[in-house]
């Protein structure tokens, strides 16, 4: 029996590389990088050397990061910090974001917020001459994340990056999914803020960044000892920072091509057994969404599970899953088609040789299930 | 040369069995604790097992810690959600709270709150009097912390919640500095809400969690996924928890009588080349303050870090000066005084035949300095 994880898009194994890189900050430069003394030095030009990397990966400048505990957390400073040094009260997102999003803005509607969610196409694609259609003079900023987490579905972000521009609001964009998958240019492609996560890319837990362009005012939402230029207090997770950019390295490397070609496999074997949801042509490498009739796909989930077979249904990050089906309705899938949902993300330690044992394992299953 | 790391208050190294114990979340159990698939469920495992473990350290209920990024964090979640939910327009604080709580009070401050700040006698220890005055119908929490950073002085919890019950106010404290070193019982306290830190003793950065008493209402800082019974949204940090629970189980056997001798061999020959500042009686027992006249305390650690002997001017967690500096000034040094202040913080590393190697090596730098 292998063990076959099968749900990068929930977290990924850590990669060696970025433990062994980690480690050095554990036991030997462990200081406290606002120490005055040599050991916190060591600390403070680890997390520049870090901060200078993954910016590059963005073409954004080191200072216009903020590290945070993780991509929650920034997409929460983004929406709260803009809306705390902001008089405008009406934000634009897409109707198939995150909870993180989503749920900072259903906070940020009992506090006199306007909402506003755009709606997608049956592909999972923005609609963007609605979102044009709704900037107005009053609008904070658009918020609209590069992958779906659940369809793998990739927005033209420069195409809303030039709407927001035209039309003189900030542009944020999650890229929990994307960011070390897929080229991003902050520049070319007119994004004002960025959320991003080490654990979604083989680097540890706790640990992302907002990108704020420079210039931009934004307020803290964790108050500290003047961390992050004022911006995000809290000692700064030096070995977490390090491991983050080790793991973007690491993930440049990756031959993104061969696991496509191993994902349009399993799509091509798949499709016999269900429905492929989410589009053909924009959607990130990696990314399978299946609708299976007739199943629960949380039964399927468990028992794929008993033979090591790890997939999801939807987002593992939503506990609850009311919570995941707006995605799933915003592309028009009926009931039937949302419970009997799951997805595969692909990573490199699949083979060819696996594709015929995943789809047998689950066939069979399907099979028990019907 | 020996390297001789007295700075544990700013941060500590990360003890190898900690790390042993993360590298299982690294590379095996490292699934999503919200994914439905057992690598999910293993991780949801751990994490509670090291809720458990944490909370009976302070005699809480599992559920009535919320993981959070660190201390920070859990001050910011304790001041700003409580402050979200409650009509109450007052806090009190003591003169010498981190700038974790000094920060945010100031931020509530610009946003309508009034702040007092409670005075310290000279020794640091808070005016039980003035704070029981202090306290009215429209305070929403007073929040004193345990112990200071920068001097060591413990406060009396066990009187401070015993006012703050009977006049019927909430009583957070910041035990950053004492959690897992220190006695702390929340129920026969009176604390109704507690933040503590993982990377203070020897488990990693980037976590820590927020005690809050069952059946106090609070509003979550970070919206997500529904994490922590959605009061702080983001991927659960497992081996970051699992880390700090490990730290804290190797914290409680650690030989605190043998340090504190150690300190007090160091007291005893340091105060021949400066002044002890703080409490004689009401300090923890690896605290040293020290004020040396006619010195640069930022001079003399830049000197004693050649040698890797590493020692702090104050809190490390403040990078501009003046912001610790409220601490001294409290307890009523001049300015002479404040130069010239280092702490020394002492850990199970250091042995009684490195006293007379430290004396020397300070005393020396401060005859060159004089």
């Amino acid at each position: 029996m292998k063990t076959l994880y099968l749900d990068d898009a929930a977290t990924t194994k850590v990669r060696k590389e970025v433990v062994k890189e980690m480690e050095k900050y554990y036991f030997e430069d462990y200081g406290n990088p606002s120490s005055r003394h040599e050991m916190g030095e060591r600390a403070r030009r680890a997390v520049d050397d870090a901060r200078e990397k993954l910016s590059r990966e963005i073409n954004a400048k080191p200072w216009e990061l903020i590290f945070t505990s993780g991509v929650t957390e920034a997409n929460n400073l983004a929406l709260q910090g803009l809306a705390r040094v902001s008089k405008r009260k009406k934000i634009i997102i897409s109707a198939i974001e995150h909870a993180a999003i989503m749920e900072t803005c259903s906070y940020l509607e009992k506090r006199g917020y306007k909402i506003i969610k755009i709606p997608v196409n049956k592909e999972g694609l923005l609609r963007l001459n609605i979102l044009e259609r709704e900037i107005d003079n009053g609008t904070l900023l658009v918020s609209v994340m590069h992958v779906n987490n659940v369809l793998g579905t990739m927005q033209d972000l420069k195409a809303i990056g030039e709407i927001c521009k035209r039309k003189g609001v900030l542009f944020h964009t999650d890229a929990s999914q994307s960011f070390g998958k897929l080229d991003i240019n902050v520049k070319n492609m007119n994004i004002d803020l960025l959320s991003a996560s080490s654990h979604k890319i083989g680097g540890p837990k706790g640990c992302g960044f907002l990108y704020v362009r420079e210039g931009i005012n934004i307020s803290p939402l964790i108050f500290g000892g003047g961390q992050e230029r004022g911006l995000r207090g809290g000692t700064e997770n030096v070995p977490a920072i390090v491991g983050f950019s080790m793991a973007l390295e690491l993930m440049k490397k990756v031959n993104k091509e061969k696991i496509r070609k191993i994902r349009d496999k399993l799509i091509i074997e798949l499709e016999k057994i269900g429905k492929i949801n989410g589009s053909k042509t924009d959607r990130i490498y990696n990314n399978i969404h299946l609708s299976i009739s007739g199943i629960e796909a949380d039964t399927l989930v468990a028992f794929l599970s008993r033979h090591e077979v790890y997939v999801s249904t939807g987002s593992a990050c939503e506990s609850k899953r009311e919570k995941e089906d707006h995605v799933l309705k915003a592309i028009g899938l009926n009931d039937e088609e949302i419970r009997g949902s799951i997805r595969i993300t692909v990573n490199e330690d699949i083979s060819e040789k696996d594709v015929s044992y995943i789809v047998n394992e689950i066939r069979r299953d399907v099979g028990k299930l019907r």
